[in-house]
């Protein structure tokens, strides 16, 4: 799957491990490149959806988006308030 | 990040590369096990944002929640219809 390929270098560190995170990644696969890519505002409407579930802070949100060959990848990452 | 470590022996065959699809996972790394698990709900919401975007067949979806320690993974595979 093309989507682990892209992150497969990332580690989490301890200090990392212990946060409460929320962690999304939405990866499209199209046949053809020309046509519509609707990660954008796909990412937009889960953020919200999200933030029905969680207290999300803007600030505590990270979004990446990749292209490679016909894969888009969106990543969301999202640090959770400590209760 | 764990989500990757899970999925890590799946492998594409290139007759599937040419479909074109949808891949959505969601890790949620909590500090406490016995806190509320909202992933189904947003498993149905993120659901219904993607049909804003795109035509999906309910049965060209599959979904599958792991739960590995402190992680809950889901994941959420649709195969897009052909234009």
């Amino acid at each position: 799957m093309a989507l682990f390929g892209l992150f497969s270098g990332k580690k989490k560190t301890s200090a990392a491990a212990a946060k409460e995170r929320l962690q999304i990644l939405i990866s499209h696969e199209r046949q053809n490149r020309n046509g519509p890519d609707f990660l954008p505002d796909l990412q937009r409407d889960i953020l919200a959806v999200v933030k029905k579930y969680v207290a999300v802070r803007d600030d505590h949100v990270s979004i990446r988006l990749d292209r490679a060959g016909d894969a888009s990848v969106l990543e969301l990452n999202v640090t959770l308030p400590e209760n």
